[in-house]
C-alpha cells in the first residue's frame, strides 16, 4: 500500500549554497520547503571546492607577496598547519552546522538521495534504506550541482585518480603529482601542492594555453608564474594510457609523445558535467544528458505546467558558486511571487547577470580577475568594440605593494554605448578590484560617469583611472 | 630696466602631482604651460607623504596578514631594509625622473619660488638668486599644496618636531615616539614606527575618538588595533609644554594632567593648511589666510577676469592626492577649451566627485576605506536615510583571508532615491573593495541594478551582498 506523500510547496533537490538560497529564499517568501541532500549540506564548494582550495592556497598566496617586499620574509610553509587550517574551514566535514541553519529557517531537511517520480514527485531513498515520498504543491527546484568529468584514458578510471575532492581533501601534500587539464582547478591546484611541498606537478594541458575561457594574456602569465614556480606545463601533450598496478602506489602516465610521467597522484581537472543523469528527469519526459534548459527566472522550458526549475550547476548557465546563488535567489522569489499569485516579472527577480558575462576571480598568483566578455567574445557576439590594456604595474599603488609587481588590466569597450562589456584584472591582489567592474558592467555605468569615480591614491585601483586615459578621456 | 616677460599660455604654480596632471592636460589641449616648483618636481605626494608612507607601512601590514594564517610565518621585520625601499620608492629624494617627464611633455619646468606679481604675472626667484618673470596668456594655476599646522604649544617649535617629512624620511626608527594628532598621518604613522621597532608610541589625541571625518566605528577599530600592537592613545590629552634642551635630545611633552612623557622624538600630526600665505595673493586683491575658494571648473570665484585657477589642497575641497589629481584633469581641460573659445560645460569638466564625498583609504590595519558621506552628514544635508552595518568577518572571503579576521562595512542608503550616498570598508585588506563603491556612490547605481552585480565567491566583495540583503532586497 503506498505511503501518502508529504507534502511541501517547494522541494529542492540538493543542499549546497545553491539549494540553501533557494530555500532561505522561497521559506522568506512564506511557503514550505523540504531539501533534499544525499551528501552533506553545504555541497561542493563548502566541502570540495571553493573553501578548502582557497584555505589551501592562502599560505602559498600570501608567501608570493611577502617575497616581493623587501624587510620582510617568510618562513617555510608548514604544510600540516595549512592541512589543519583545510579541515577547521570545511569543519570536518561535518554538516551540522549547515542542517542547523537549515532547520532554523522553517524548511525541512531530508538526508537521502532524491529523484524525481513523476510529476512534482520525489522519492527520497533514505541512508537507513527506506523511503520518503514528498510532493511538492507548487515547484520542484533541481539544484544537484556538478561531477568532475573523467577522460576515457585507458586505465585512468582505474587508477583512483584525484578529482577536486580529494586534491582539497588531500591528507598529505603528494612528492609528485601530474594534473590532467590546464583550466581553474588544475592551475590553483598545482599552485597549491607545489606551494605546499610537492617536489614535481607535471601539467598536461590539451590545448595551447590555460585558462581558455578568459583573456589569453591571463593564462599566458600564470603559465609563467607557474613556471617560475617551479611547475613543469606540457601544452598540446595527452595522456594515452595510465597505469597504476598497486592501489594507492606509484601512477605511470603514458604521454602521446611516447615519453612517460611517474608521479605519487594524479589529479583530473579536465572540466565537469551537470548532475541529472540519476535524478528521475526521465519520468517526466526529460532525457538527463545534459543540463537542464530554463529561462530566465530558471523555469525550465520543456516541462508543461512550469513546476520544474534548475538552478546553479545543474543548469549550466555558470559553474560558479556566486551565479547559482544569485540564481537560487531570484528563483526562490519568483516561486514564492507565483505560488502567492503576485508579480512575479519584478526585475529582481530575472537572470540579468549571466548573458552579461558571468565574473570570476582565479585565486592563483597572479590572480586572474574578469566580468563580461573577452575581447573576442564581444567581437563575435557583433559588438562595435574598442579595447585597451594598461600595465598594473605602473600603478603606483601596485609598485608599493611589492618589488617587481606584474599584472595587466583590460577594458572591452562598446563604442556605441560607451560603456564596459568586458573587464579583466590579471595580477597579485586584484581579487577585490573586480566588483567594481562588475558593477560598472551589469549596471551599464557610462565612461563618462566612471570618469569621475576617482580612484583613491596609492591604491591598485587607480588603474581604472589609466584604463580610461588609455581610452582616451 | 625691467627685463620682458616670458610668454606661456598657462602657468602653474607647483609641481606636485596635482600640478603635474595640469600640465598634461593643458598640453594636450594645446596650451604653451611653464610650471613652476620650489622643491621637487612630484610634491609632497611622491616624496614626503603617500607615497613613504605606504613603503613604510607596506612591509607592517603584511607582517599582520601573515600572523593571521596558519602555517606562515613571518621573521622580524628588517626595518633598515624597509627604510632602503623606502628610499628607492622616492627615488632617494631626487626629481629628475620628474622633470624629465614634464619636459617630456613639452612644457617649460622651472626651478624656483613662484609668487603672484599682480594679474597673470609671476615672479620667480631662482636658486641661483636671479628673478624670471612668467605672464600667463590665459591662465594662472595655484597648485602649491599644504602644509603641517604645528598648534602653539609652547616650546613645540623649538623642539623641531617631526611632521609628516621627518617620520615618511625618517633614517632610523625613534625607540619612543609621541605623535600629537589623531587623524591619518598620526594612525599611519604611529603603526609604521611601532610596527618598525619603536618601543614606546603615544598619541596624545585632543578630542575622544581617531579619525574623525569618518564613520565612528572605523576610530574605534583602528585604536583597538594600534592599543593590541602596544601603541598607547591617550585620548583627550593635550600637551601643555615641550622641552627639548639639546637639539636633537630627549623630548619631554608636559601634558595637561600633570604627568610627562619622555620622548626621543615628537610628531606633530595635527592637521595641514593651504600654502597660499606668501604666493603673492595680495598682489591682486586676495588676502592668502586660506584656501582660495573655486568654483566647480576650479577658478576662483573673487578673481575679475577669471584667469586664476586653485586645485589640490591649495582650493580647500579636499587634502587628498586623488581629488587634487582630478581637479587637475579637469582644470587643464576647461583652461584648454576656454582658451580655444570650445565648449567649456562638458560633464568631464566639472568637479562633481568631490560633492558627492571624497573616497579615501586609510593605510593602517584594519584599513578604513570611505566614500560619499557618513550617516551622520547624510542626515545633517536633511537625506531620507537608512544605514544597513555587517561585520565583514562573516564573509567566507574574508575569513579564508586569515583565523580571528575583524572587519565591518556599513552603507548609508538614500531611501527616497534608492541609491548609495555612503560606504565604509574598515577591515584588512579592504582598500580594493572601495573603488565598487566610488562607483556606485558617483554614478548613483541604484540599489535594484546593484543586486544583479554579483560578487565573485570567495571574495571579501560578497559583503556587498549581505548588505543588500541587510537593506531588505
Amino acid at each position: 500500500m503506498p505511503e501518502t506523500p508529504e507534502q511541501f510547496d517547494v522541494i529542492v533537490l540538493g543542499a549546497g549554497p545553491v539549494g540553501e538560497n533557494v530555500v532561505d529564499r522561497a521559506q522568506r517568501g512564506g511557503l514550505s520547503v523540504a531539501v533534499v541532500e544525499r551528501e552533506l549540506a553545504g555541497g561542493e564548494c563548502s566541502y570540495w571546492a571553493c573553501v578548502p582550495s582557497k584555505a589551501l592556497l592562502r599560505s602559498v598566496d600570501l608567501a608570493g607577496e611577502v617575497s616581493r617586499v623587501p624587510g620582510l620574509t617568510a618562513g617555510p610553509i608548514d604544510a600540516d598547519a595549512v592541512l589543519g587550517w583545510r579541515d577547521y574551514m570545511v569543519s570536518g566535514y561535518d554538516d551540522s552546522g549547515q542542517v542547523g541553519w537549515i532547520d532554523s529557517t522553517g524548511a525541512t531537511f531530508v538526508r537521502g538521495t532524491g529523484r524525481l517520480a513523476g510529476p512534482r514527485t520525489v522519492e527520497v531513498s533514505t541512508p537507513g534504506g527506506g523511503t520518503r515520498t514528498l510532493r511538492a504543491e507548487h515547484a520542484v527546484v533541481v539544484a544537484t550541482g556538478s561531477v568532475p568529468v573523467i577522460p576515457p584514458v585507458p586505465g585512468l578510471a582505474e587508477a583512483e585518480p584525484w578529482t577536486n575532492r580529494e586534491v582539497t581533501g588531500m591528507k598529505r601534500v603528494p612528492d609528485r603529482l601530474v594534473v590532467i587539464g590546464g583550466g581553474v582547478v588544475a592551475c590553483e591546484m598545482a599552485q597549491a601542492v607545489r606551494g605546499l611541498g610537492a617536489s614535481e606537478v607535471t601539467m598536461l594541458v590539451r590545448g595551447g594555453g590555460l585558462l581558455g575561457r578568459v583573456e589569453p594574456f591571463a593564462g599566458e602569465m600564470v603559465a609563467e608564474s607557474l613556471r617560475e614556480r617551479g611547475v613543469t606545463i606540457l601544452m598540446g601533450r595527452n595522456a594515452e594510457r595510465v597505469e597504476r598496478p598497486e592501489p594507492g602506489g606509484e601512477v605511470t602516465v603514458h604521454l602521446d609523445d611516447g615519453t612517460t610521467l611517474v608521479a605519487d597522484e594524479i589529479l583530473v581537472a579536465a572540466g565537469r558535467r551537470a548532475t541529472t543523469a540519476d535524478i528521475g528527469l526521465e519520468t517526466i519526459g526529460l532525457d538527463g544528458s545534459g543540463p537542464i534548459r530554463v529561462d530566465d527566472s530558471m523555469r525550465a522550458t520543456a516541462v508543461p505546467e512550469g513546476w520544474l526549475y534548475a538552478v546553479g550547476d545543474a543548469n549550466g548557465r555558470a559553474l560558479l558558486t556566486h551565479m547559482g546563488k544569485y540564481q537560487a535567489r531570484l528563483c526562490g522569489d519568483v516561486i514564492a511571487a507565483r505560488a502567492r499569485g503576485k508579480q512575479d516579472d519584478l526585475p529582481s527577480m530575472r537572470d540579468r547577470a549571466d548573458a552579461l558575462g558571468a565574473p570570476q576571480v582565479i585565486f592563483t598568483d597572479p590572480q586572474v580577475c574578469a566580468v563580461g566578455r573577452t575581447e573576442a567574445q564581444a567581437r563575435a557576439d557583433g559588438i562595435n568594440v574598442r579595447a585597451v590594456e594598461y600595465e598594473i604595474g605602473n600603478v603606483s599603488g601596485a609598485y608599493l605593494l611589492g618589488d617587481g609587481y606584474k599584472g595587466r588590466a583590460k577594458a572591452v569597450v562598446d563604442q556605441d554605448r560607451r560603456v564596459l562589456v568586458g573587464v579583466t584584472f590579471v595580477g597579485p591582489g586584484t581579487a577585490e578590484l573586480l566588483h567594481a567592474a562588475t558593477i560598472a558592467v551589469t549596471a551599464g555605468v557610462t565612461l563618462d560617469d566612471l570618469w569621475h569615480a576617482v580612484p583613491s591614491f596609492p591604491t591598485v585601483s587607480e588603474v581604472w583611472l589609466r584604463l580610461l586615459e588609455a581610452y582616451g578621456l
